[in-house]
């Protein structure tokens, strides 16, 4: 009997199959991709992006040259503009807000490597440093309310043709929808409970271990109970927080652990498939609430990683309904039985 | 200058490009595509089928056999089943129900043809008909709370291997996030204003005929101004309802124009896209709010139609927030101009 689950945060609900269950090899990642043009994110191609915002580099490097570790440049495309008001407004019925914000990418390393799974722990380390570094420096923009860090890895999940390893960084005067639902979710249990639900949530799948996929010190990763997709994989931080930009340095090292450790199991099993990391952070200047202990206890940052195995179907889209064919009990299985990792 | 627009009815923050903005030529829709399948849903193909839960037929034609116009058969790989209870229930933090519900196939036409712009309106008719039966016969089984009607057209929307067009229906025990968003924001701003959201949107739409694809006398066709997709429409009735299944026959003719106009003004001006449609309508046995009025005025059945242009970036997944690169009033001005749809 296939299985309706409902999202804890969000209240949303999934329908699992049980039965036809996919496994791996029923899922077909390869589809004719374009030809890769000319890599400018390479080491000693810096003049071919925007000057840069950040970089990582050797003590005697100089700026736009070579001899980093990890760059952030503005996006040559950029969706949203730094210059400029917001100039909220009205039609209306409706709303308009300017499309002031930022959008940068971060280029995680000076060699043409494509995959996070291809990558040291000590250099991902780098790239959540950079992270860091931008989310603190962005916070000083009082425009800005929320900054959403993605990756789309592969065509099928979105990515361009350069296979270059990188991060977008988009930061806007508005929260995402599907954040302001994750944090008026959590703020509801936490209101009842007077516990965080992802805490909860670490705590009930710690004693279970049935969707667990990776575990070190520092961090908890899982196939959550209603996936949206098959062998989606959330990485939690073990110690509650709200905010990213807050991990110390031996934190940052315990998360480049467990992404190198996802990743490298969903490229093993998968056969490398396309895929979209993001980062959920807590907004910048949160409303404080009626008390205290809100503010500091009632969301949890953590990464969303979702493998693209499957095309998408149109009602998912229009209802917010989605149908994972693969429990997430199977999926945790095969991802936590791959050996050596 | 991009703009940051808000959907008013669930209140999502959309990204709409406004430079570089994508023209209809931009859109690459063709990708390799699996070859087709031998057809099991056209007319003498009857037995491949599990037997007919409904059909419109000629007089003198048998069940099961040739001499129908839109046939509705059980889904053969069913995604909810009828049979059970749903047995609701926790595990720790989590709530689960069986998949309890249907998965019916509407079959739109007896002959091989895919694309719904290529049926004349009489058979449109035709196929709203069989939604609007099934959906008065479903209604009678307690344990349904919401039935989603839905197309997928062409690979890239997630259509099967057999081009042969139909509608899936599911009937579900829950209501869909989305749908319960929309619920929920069109009952807000009823409370406020007194007046349906949708109906004031049509007035606004109008008046100003920016964002108009198409009318009739019953029917509004526009891209809406938060459209998350280009070359989003929706297909709106100009007279207030709730509930598609209450349109009279006249209602069916006049939906069943609109939407021939609608989808044949998308496969002349992109090159026969690929698409989702999504047939929006209030649940069964809605609870009865505090006072008599919101229970037939607050929500407005419609139709949404989104062509599959764009790749879908991860992070919209993620965050629900959404870029469109076209914006709806360029998008509306192209649909709207293609002579003699």
């Amino acid at each position: 009997m296939p299985e309706l689950r409902k999202d804890p945060i969000i209240g949303r609900w999934v329908i699992i199959s049980t039965e036809r269950a996919k496994r791996p090899k029923d899922f077909k990642t390869r589809i004719k991709e374009p030809p890769e043009r000319d890599c400018p994110f390479c080491e000693g191609k810096e003049d071919c992006t925007p000057p840069e915002i950040f970089a990582i580099r050797d003590n005697n490097s100089e700026k736009n040259k070579p001899g980093w570790k990890v760059r952030v440049v503005p996006s040559i495309a950029p969706l949203l503009r730094i210059e400029g008001d917001l100039d909220p407004r009205g039609r209306g019925l409706y709303d308009i807000l300017n499309g002031v914000g930022a959008h940068e990418v971060i280029i995680e390393t000076p060699q043409h490597i494509y995959n996070i799974a291809d990558l040291e722990p000590e250099q991902i380390f780098l790239i959540l440093t950079a992270y860091k570094e931008r989310l603190v420096d962005l916070e000083n923009d009082p425009r800005l309310r929320y900054v959403l860090i993605y990756k789309n890895y592969g065509y099928l999940a979105g990515a361009g043709k350069i296979k270059h390893a990188r991060s977008n960084l988009i930061a806007s005067p508005i929260i995402p929808k599907r954040v302001k639902e994750e944090l008026v979710g959590a703020r509801r249990y936490f209101e009842y409970h007077d516990r965080c639900i992802f805490c909860d949530m670490i705590r009930q799948e710690s004693e279970q271990k049935k969707r667990l996929v990776y575990e070190n010190e520092g961090f908890f990763c899982f196939c959550p109970f209603a996936s949206r997709f098959p062998f989606e994989v959330w990485v939690l931080p073990k110690n509650h927080s709200c905010d990213f930009q807050k991990c110390n340095e031996e934190e940052l090292k315990l998360c480049a652990q467990a992404i190198k450790e996802v990743f490298l199991r969903l490229k093993i099993s998968l056969n490398d498939p396309p895929y979209n990391f993001v980062l959920h952070t807590a907004p910048y200047r949160r409303k404080r609430p009626g008390y205290w202990r809100t503010i500091l206890h009632d969301y949890h940052w953590h990464i969303e990683i979702t493998p693209r195995l499957t095309r998408v179907a149109g009602f998912e889209w229009g209802t917010g309904f989605y149908i994972c064919p693969t429990p997430p009990e199977e999926a945790a299985k095969v991802l936590r039985e791959i050996e050596n990792a």
